[in-house]
């Protein structure tokens, strides 16, 4: 069902492009636009709730009120972060260099920036790079675009929900670093030919939101610049069903889970699962509690069962559960059951890439998942030694 | 005022041992063995609340209620966590063979045991680890007592405190990893000579703990063991004022500083001092999101001044503060001012092993700090490549 070589120009009447502009690595491409060609345009977003949130979120968060965009400008090498008023204005900037061409006002369009905190951007290459990613537009340029907004992503991540009633929804995501509790991903993208209120946009997203990138939680940071953009087109000419809503779903768990199998220095993709717990949110929060240890991210870059480690995070939580009721299993070997040691440690092997816990609270019927990655050398190495 | 190379046995009437009993590496100290001489015998603790406490909190937890302890028994090489009942009797059993020989009931002696979670004590060895430590009792067995509690820490942890008044107050402490939100150290048992009587021991060592272990924050990670004992045994003849606060508050700083200077792969020890914070809540939640950010952690590993990764944080807090006035500072160079950009990054110098940053908020008058330590490869290694 889902694609994931396809991204936000899969659906009908979107344009796309990514550029070399020269604010990130030389060569590299850092400047992408994604352009609505309507004839609708629909659109909702969701941000990161941080307070120090860069001058792209605010300037985005304040257009995509309407309902409507146009087009979105993306770049990496820069956040545009605590810039000042100086990076308020660069924003403004970049949203009225992408909206001239298209003939509309500059809030009709979405800007989206990540890189270093506390730089300006160098405005002469930014406006460069989007009149080139404007003379690029094209319907295949989704893969230039997905690759334009990658960090240190060490791959581009897009995925595509193709509907047998004649729409699409493909999308494209980066952010290796800085997933966060509230919102995961820095940047994505994600477009759709179905026909939508800008409404029933925000709904759906909002819903989408809460069920893929709200539950990656890489290493607990939340980003300045976390950015979820849906844009509607509804050039398939079809109103969708309930359909759209799994199409949707399955596009952003693509997304959030590629961005975890990517996160800085992970070695191994960690899916915790906790099940029978009294409450989704009591499901929740001890699957957090896990996935931001420590201790047991370190162990299981050691390809070591360490199941204290999952007990002692379980224990800071309130959820309920009675401690002597609880099982835990590492892939499928129960290491601990019913509040005492079960199957040796030994037996589990944790050399695949994939990493199965599951957690039984015995409590009730509620089930939830977060997904997270070791912490390795590879994760310090990326970030103590560069700046970013 | 604090002397380091002193200190369970640094106050009058206290005994002390470590003996090397099979238990941890072969001829590593690994039971310790403090004994109150009298003539008073009044004692307080606090315990983890972490929800899977380890068999001997819970044994301690008990006894110490009664507000009297003869002795505190103590072994690295294994938590005796997660052990199920064979781990309560064994507890238990610990308890009965220090207090034998004192001719006290096993009630009379709390037990404390740092390790690995989840597997059994060797009792054998930990029997015959408590009688050569009984045998070894000695006024000068502070540092082996000390050192046999180690784990991964590198250096032993003591300080002293002593009073013209005539009292001292002396301690010794273990906890390279695992430091706590809610209490930071896995093992920390101080003696005083000084009069107290078992409530006045509790006020006094719970205000300590808050403003000393309850600071320190390596990892986030709570144990399933943390305990810390206090012990009184009046022998000075002196009942104290105010200044016993002040030197127990002292002895326990000091302690808590030296574990954050050793903790696991710490290449710096972490000050982070928030001030102008409406209340002291809002400072502690400012400066304990910062220093539990790891991608702050790993920028002062790599001596890299990244303000962003600090404002970031504090961007997910719900403490009082107008993100376009806040100011923050490391090492005394002001590289945010007043919402943006200040002092150039490049002059900040991050090779002292000292680290401070300084948060202003300019919300009201109120000042805390929290102390943390970096986020190195040496502390991936030590939980990656060894079970602990």
């Amino acid at each position: 069902m889902i694609n994931d070589t396809a991204g936000v120009t899969a659906a009908r009447g979107f344009l796309a492009a990514g550029v070399a502009a020269g604010i990130s690595k030389p060569g590299k491409l850092d400047v992408a636009l994604v352009v609505n060609q309507g004839p609708e345009f629909a659109a909702a977003a969701v941000f990161t709730s941080n307070r120090f949130a860069a001058a792209p979120v605010e300037w985005s968060r304040r257009v995509v009120a309407a309902g409507t965009l146009r087009a979105v400008v993306l770049n990496s090498g820069g956040a545009n972060a605590c810039t000042g008023e100086q990076g308020v204005a660069d924003a403004a900037r970049m949203a009225a260099l992408a909206a001239a061409p298209l003939g509309c006002a500059p809030d009709g369009v979405a800007v989206a920036s990540t890189g270093l905190i506390g730089e300006c951007l160098p405005m002469d290459r930014v406006a460069a790079g989007i009149t080139a990613a404007t003379a690029a537009l094209s319907p295949e340029g989704g893969s230039d675009a997905a690759a334009a907004i990658m960090t240190t992503d060490t791959v581009s991540k897009q995925a595509a929900y193709v509907s047998e009633s004649g729409w699409s929804v493909g999308g494209m995501a980066k952010g290796a670093g800085m997933l966060a509790p509230a919102l995961a991903t820095m940047l994505v993208v994600i477009t759709t030919d179905a026909v939508l209120t800008p409404a029933e946009a925000d709904t759906a997203l909002r819903a989408a939101t809460r069920v893929s990138f709200d539950r990656a939680d890489s290493d607990g940071c939340m980003s300045t610049n976390d950015t979820v953009v849906l844009l509607a087109n509804g050039a398939s000419g079809v109103t969708p069903g309930a359909e759209f809503q799994a199409g949707l779903d399955a596009v952003c768990v693509s997304l959030a889970r590629q961005l975890i199998a990517d996160a800085e220095g992970a070695e191994h993709a960690i899916t915790v699962t906790v099940a029978s717990a009294a409450t989704e949110a009591d499901a929740l929060e001890v699957a957090r509690s896990i996935a931001r240890s420590n201790l047991f991210k370190c162990a299981i870059a050691g390809n070591d069962p360490n199941w204290g480690r999952v007990l002692a995070s379980m224990g800071t939580t309130t959820a309920a559960f009675d401690p002597h009721a609880v099982d835990v299993s590492f892939n499928k070997v129960a290491v601990f059951r019913a509040g005492a040691p079960g199957t040796p440690r030994g037996e589990v092997d944790l050399t695949p890439f994939e990493v199965l816990v599951e957690v039984a609270l015995h409590a009730g019927d509620a089930t939830a998942a977060i997904w997270t990655n070791d912490l390795t050398h590879g994760y310090v190495s990326e970030n103590a030694d560069y700046s970013s």
